[in-house]
């Protein structure tokens, strides 16, 4: 390998005075890390190490995140919504109308308590590791010309909603605008009345049986039964198996795999898909297509609590790739109330990190530039708690901003098609190289 | 039910003076329609006809647009091209590469032949109902200042796609621009390129292995083999098998279904994968979630011409639905050379259709007034040809501008949430009311 290097570095030397690592250089250096890999049999022996550690530790540590004693402790201070059955919520439901029916009958009217949603209620609390919703709640009177609207929208969806659960379906948010769009005027209202009433009831929106569009796909070492039916995500081809809108009817979830690889991008995916990597390192291979949507962050987080596998995340090099990772384990703000199931924390960041670009001396043509708003995003997620708790993660972020260079997973590529299963990835795992 | 829409009629009355039909009223009648349903053999028996006379039909006619004798023949005038085998592509490639090297050597350089992908070069052909590209090709000498540079991009295209053939893998158009970003500089360029090759070559996109990402997901009475695996498509759970991004990977298309049900939105999808809706009306059910990428045009191509099925199509009543049509059955503009390959000629437009807004007496409230953009949309389709061919459409199109008014699948959730499943879409299917 130093043989090579060495040409590598001479032939680039004779043919440019640049500093910047030449394509023909960069790639015979990127294909003497090929040597680099031990057997496959090494490799997996290391990540089933990881995998029994990972099982075995607390629930806190192996970021389960289901609530525990310790959590019921600080719920006193914020919002927690957690899964409940059809019943429950249904029950819950009869609990407020009773109650509102009766406040009516002994003539005082009826309000809602409402709990504030606004930004200035969310926050995040390093022990939980995710943003939450704190504790304030508002009165939401009939009787009260301000109010008296919202209490109407409010008591509508509620009753949708109820209609909804009786008839063990699932509906979109679309759906439900449109049962009374006299009433709720647009869609936003009945969105932002959706997320009150998950929160007045204390549980999910899947729970409410409201569920998101689907764009994320799983391959791998899976089975599970997706409304009976039984999925093995090792039998579904290159194109995979789409994730199912409606978790609470994702069951008996199974798998042989010792980690879960969660990628950004359909193209890097793809390449995962048709080459099987699952079979040569037994993984579970995931995706959103970009921007997790509520149903990818939903799946992921019930396959860590359940197999209680190491996360390893496969992402662009630019912020926004860091935006992706803190969505998934963060969660958004607009989603606070619901972070405790929608968030996955304890991702680790695989890659591709700025050093990586250097380390594995991807052309300087196939880095870009980072834009303004790059620039901006990155500083702002310097500032971020989330963020700042990793070390190797601000370091990284730092050459990031440094170097004022991006590249997305593709630019592997230009080391050959399959550089990122074949190299890439393998030499990732047998150096456990995360952070 | 004449007893039900006079109450509801005179229900209407009492209430408003407006003449715009109320939720009550609507709701009432919407719930009489019910009531005109005959029982499901008696709407399978007219499918079951249906389906074996397209099954009957000549190939034009059931559009299952294979090469025939008559295209060929016309074929002279404009660009066919078609699927072909790893093993013809290569040695398509082979001989382009050879004929340069002997002209090379004889001293004249080299020089590419490419067809002309420009937008006066796309016609769109009645008999053929498609939009094809005609045949006028243009010189890309090496030895010439303005298309050196693209006469190598070419060169290195060519030799790309080789090399993908040669490993028998499947790459993004992403990936193949970072195999070389010095030389392509951006990926426009790769892309285009890229086009013209399989233009050169008189292949497919697809043949050359450079796919696209996939976004659409289908469920239904289909089986078939996804890169060997075997998928049956009605035990995908509501989530569904995603389409995969490599159409040569397909292979095994079964079905017992009697028609084929091409789905606008993600949301109606789920609404008809959650209720079965194949299980009672036997049908394979596809969507590509808003505008058709070509995995989902090429799988829906597959299926039309394998299992020679009436297709019939779920769109949102306003202009863009019915563009979306016509990408399915003519293609888009930029991709005319590949239209024989890419387009399912003879969908027929099922609903939501303009004039179903009064039939169905869909609230007010649900339709949506349409935009200026809108109305310039609606009259530029009005002067398509493949509208003007269909007096149905044409009438239908002229209701739109007329009214002013668009509407969502969603909005027939205001007549309950399984309206769709339960009411329209059998009454649609027992009336033949397509067009």
């Amino acid at each position: 390998m130093s043989e090579k290097k060495r040409r590598a570095g001479a032939a680039a030397t004779a043919a440019s005075a640049s500093k910047k690592p030449r394509v023909s250089s960069a790639a015979s250096y990127a294909e003497s890390l090929r040597s680099k890999l031990r057997p496959d049999a090494s490799i997996l022996s290391t990540l089933r190490a990881l995998a029994t550690a990972a099982s075995k530790s607390k629930p806190p540590a192996a970021g389960s995140n289901t609530i525990t004693a310790e959590d019921d402790l600080s719920a006193k201070n914020y919002i927690v919504v957690a899964d409940q059955d059809s019943t429950s919520v249904t029950s819950r439901i009869n609990r407020l109308v009773l109650a509102a029916a009766r406040s009516i009958l002994s003539g005082e009217g009826f309000s809602f308590a409402v709990p504030s949603r606004a930004a200035s209620n969310q926050v995040y609390l390093p022990d939980l590791d995710r943003i939450v919703l704190l504790r304030r709640e508002s009165a939401r009177p009939f009787a009260n010309v301000a109010t008296a609207r919202k209490a109407t929208v409010t008591a509508r969806v509620l009753s949708l909603v109820h209609a909804v659960l009786r008839r063990g379906i699932h509906v979109t948010k679309r759906d439900l605008f449109y049962t009374d769009v006299k009433l709720f005027g647009d869609q936003a209202q009945s969105d932002a009345v959706l997320d009150d009433v998950s929160c007045m009831l204390g549980c999910t929106r899947s729970s409410l049986h409201v569920v998101a569009s689907e764009k994320g796909v799983v391959v791998g070492r899976l089975t599970f039964a997706d409304d009976g039916d039984r999925i093995d995500c090792t039998r579904m081809g290159v194109g995979g198996k789409a994730i199912p809108p409606n978790i609470d009817r994702v069951s008996g979830i199974e798998s042989d795999a010792l980690f879960i690889l969660l990628v950004e991008k359909d193209a890097a995916f793809m390449r995962l898909a048709e080459d099987r990597f699952y079979n040569r390192f037994p993984c579970i291979i995931l995706t959103a297509k970009g921007q997790p949507d509520v149903a990818t962050r939903l799946f992921l987080r019930r396959l860590k609590v359940e197999l209680k596998l190491p996360v390893l995340a496969l992402v662009d090099s630019d912020p926004y790739g860091l935006k992706i990772l803190s969505v998934y384990m963060c969660g958004s703000k607009n989603m606070s109330y619901d972070s405790a199931n929608l968030t996955t924390p304890d991702i680790k960041w695989l890659g591709v990190r700025p050093s990586d670009l250097d380390k594995y001396r991807v052309p300087e043509q196939c880095r870009l530039p980072m834009t303004d708003h790059d620039i901006k995003v990155g500083k702002e997620l310097l500032e971020e708690d989330f963020v700042k708790q990793n070390e190797g993660w601000v370091k990284e972020l730092e050459t990031m901003l440094r170097t004022r260079q991006k590249a997305e997973i593709q630019a592997l590529s230009s080391f050959g098609f399959q550089y990122l299963t074949e190299v890439y990835l393998p030499l990732k795992l047998q150096q456990q190289d995360w952070i």
